[in-house]
């Protein structure tokens, strides 16, 4: 997985390969991010896009998102998006496949393990074609996928499904939806991974299914803890490391030093929309522009755009920022983000209160949770004035409940046994020392949906319920007739002759 | 929890004490395990059972277990005891919170948590009235009444109900057991703890539910992992310390260490019936001396009673044995064990394969656990023979496949980012520093059965559907009467008319 995906994996692999281990990181050759290291191998193979191919899709992905549409325009977009998201990762998904000395090469080193994000569920065929224990790392599938694949319970009663933006505490037209689309989830994302099993089929010469894939993983590593996401049952083989990414914490340069110093004492503003938007529409930069002019905060905002007319003095555009080691600065008052995971932990670990622009994926969900925490203000970036974001704003810095409730999460997020990293890494080497790690393989992998569900036991029970009130029934009517009955007499008897 | 249950509990208060907290320890006054330190304070509190009471009350809870009884007797006996035991519960409780003085002392002291095994429901009650966060310390509950209290779903199509010594691959005829015993046991339970519930309600002036008091847990440490138990749904606010008991290593001292090593290249074996256990019938103990007699190994072997006439050169009998610094001895070569819990972890850390004679309990269950994973042989106590005896030590100790299993077994199970006694103390502190884990308690326990289950929001979508199905189904005969039939329309014409 390449983009913002990969910065958390990044760590791990390095960390890895400090422990004395061969890292081997495969790279399409157009990656975006994947560059290489002095720590691991990368071995790259060729795809059919360009890398300028990649960024101009993704420029076009970014903005599709300011562009104000409604129901059932909205979903369409999306759904055209994600289609094509999945397009490019089919492609690139072939390519590796199809690759055979880089296959073969694979095969002849004979690895301890394979770790992959399986949001596109190539490293998965790979490993199964390898037959490789496999570690997954991730935030999140669509469709609860990755619950189903662990066989994790989600009841829909408090468990809030993806993209619908409820909390753990649904109303009960909410809970109606909440269960619905509980109901259509797994057929929709099968449908959406249905390419890649075909592959798969053909790859392995064999029917493999989308679940056969998600099901092989030893251990899931997730980008989550509960300080974030909503408490649920969970099974033992998943591993929660959520704030994995604050880990790599480097002191900032002297230009930057010198700007978060200058900011006197209202401190300044973080606002980035992540790797995957750095520009935006003038007239929506103007507007924000427009509002941080009216704040006493200085502001440092990753903008690779045309510089708006009306950016005020306080305002310092620049083309990249250490996200994690600003907001780590003390004077660091506000964050403004797209809500992406990485980000919001980046909140979380430094107790920086954000103000959320949610665009897409799973954005408007992770905004959701840091609201209902009281730790954030969610926007709309449609539709939102300047006035809406210095609201935003004044309250995040200014009402102290906002402070309160980051840094009552953050102590919670901070307050562990052990690191993420190291966490993560543990259980990448006790996947390649134990090869796997069957031991926590639920026996729920070896039944079918109606013996899990127990419908096979409850038919059978339902049914000797019935027969048995029936009989009781029939004994009842019967020697009711023999004891109280005289019109029945005569028949029996005539039975009888 | 006095007995086995306080051996791994002071561990952790030990610790918390070294940690530089101020560790109470309350203690009934003729308790049988719960000695004083100079780590923690001991608060006592008088009971109206003597230490030699509640010893004899013990011997006789042991001793009926050595009597063959079959069932419906066995159920009975199994069933008096487990009253008896939660009566002294009970008895002890009330001494406990109608003692004013030391109650009102408990208040003044202000704690910041409560750390108790809840199979006596005393301490939860005393949590409750002086309003401590609460950490449960415990193996299990009968009944899942700890998974229940956590609201973790436990699908009775592969997880065996407590007793029932089925594995999580069940047989048809396993599930339907297993789903009738998961139906009854919540009612079982709570008119087992009722007793708990009244004393509760009388003491905190309100109605208290077996329920309420179970799910006030902001923690619960449970001393297993799934190297041992089967893997299952869990919740985030489960954490898993199995083998917290094996932390505390001596050295041998002279007279153990002289008879472990005169064993020879045969090795040692270890037999212990457990801390409730220490004296047996004659003919049963001449049944086991003769079964070692024929043995090459040495026999260490835990037994207060007579000796048997006919105790071979090898075996040796002892008042008390440091039970994990011989199994961590490289020339232990099996373990005879009741299948205690803290017995099979000690097994289980040490590598040593297990011949089981299960009693009470969850013994019978631990036993098949270890059992089913190839790493012990179970017997009945009851009806063995010398020659089982001697059979199953033979498998065990030159059957390669028994090491090997309990090798695999312990290397799991030791691979661990943390050893369990810190992970135990940690969270512990995480309980004392954030006053609770409210972050980690589920939704669910704001919602009714009813609500959890989704029933409400399915019987809105089952009506919806009747409903639909009910008009289109109207609407099509309505619209096949107009086309095609003739004889209607007189009849409507009539209406009109």
């Amino acid at each position: 997985m390449d983009g913002s995906h990969w910065l958390s994996m990044r760590p791990v692999a390095e960390k890895l390969a400090q422990n004395g281990h061969k890292v081997v990181v495969l790279t399409a050759e157009s990656s975006l991010s994947m560059n290489g290291s002095d720590l691991y191998t990368a071995l790259t193979y060729s795809i059919s896009y360009s890398k300028e191919d990649l960024v101009s899709r993704l420029e076009m992905f970014g903005s599709d998102h300011f562009t104000p549409s409604y129901f059932p325009g909205v979903t369409i977009t999306m759904y055209n998006n994600m289609q094509e998201v999945f397009r490019i990762y089919g492609d690139v998904c072939k390519s590796l496949l199809s690759n055979a000395e880089l296959i073969q090469n694979l095969k002849d080193e004979k690895f301890d393990a394979l770790m992959t994000d399986p949001f596109s569920l190539c490293g998965t065929i790979l490993a199964e074609y390898l037959d490789m224990p496999t570690v997954m790392f991730l935030r999140g599938m669509p469709c609860s996928l990755d619950f189903q694949a662990v066989r994790s319970p989600s009841p829909p009663s408090y468990i809030p499904r993806m993209l619908t933006t409820f909390t753990d505490h649904m109303s009960y037209s909410q809970r109606v939806i909440n269960s619905l689309l509980a109901l259509v989830e797994s057929m929709a994302c099968n449908l959406l991974y249905a390419p890649f099993a075909h592959m798969a089929s053909e790859f392995l010469h064999r029917d493999v299914t989308v679940w056969d894939l998600f099901s092989r993983a030893s251990i899931m590593l997730l980008r989550f803890d509960f300080v974030f996401e909503f408490p649920r049952p969970v099974m033992p083989n998943m591993i929660f490391i959520g704030g994995i990414n604050c880990a790599n914490k480097k002191p900032l340069n002297q230009v930057e030093t010198k700007l978060v110093n200058s900011s006197g004492e209202h401190g300044f503003v973080v606002f980035s929309l992540g790797s995957m938007v750095s520009e935006i529409p003038m007239d929506k930069a103007m507007d924000i522009a427009e509002a941080f002019r009216s704040i006493p905060q200085t502001v440092i905002w990753r903008y690779t755009g045309k510089v708006p007319s009306n950016l005020g003095s306080n305002t310092h555009l620049v083309k990249w920022l250490p996200q994690n080691d600003l907001l780590a600065h003390p004077k660091a008052r506000a964050f403004i983000t797209h809500a992406g995971s990485h980000g919001i932990y980046e909140g979380i670990c430094n107790a920086v209160p954000m103000v959320m622009l949610p665009l897409f994926g799973d954005q408007m969900d992770n905004a959701k949770r840091i609201e209902s925490r009281g730790a954030g203000v969610t926007l709309n970036v449609l539709d939102m004035t300047p006035e809406d974001l210095i609201n935003a704003l004044d309250s995040v810095i200014n009402k102290p409940s906002y402070k309160e409730n980051i840094q009552r999460l953050s102590a919670l997020h901070l307050d562990r046994p052990i690191h993420p990293l190291d966490l993560a890494v543990h259980w990448v080497e006790f996947v390649m020392r134990h090869k796997g790690a069957p031991h926590l393989r639920p026996a729920a992998h070896d039944l079918n949906w109606i013996q899990y569900h127990s419908l096979d036991v409850f038919a059978f029970l339902l049914a000797v319920l019935v027969t048995t009130f029936f009989i009781s029934f029939k004994c009842c009517t019967y020697t009711c007739r023999r004891c109280c009955g005289r019109k029945s007499r005569p028949k029996s008897k005539s039975k009888k002759e």
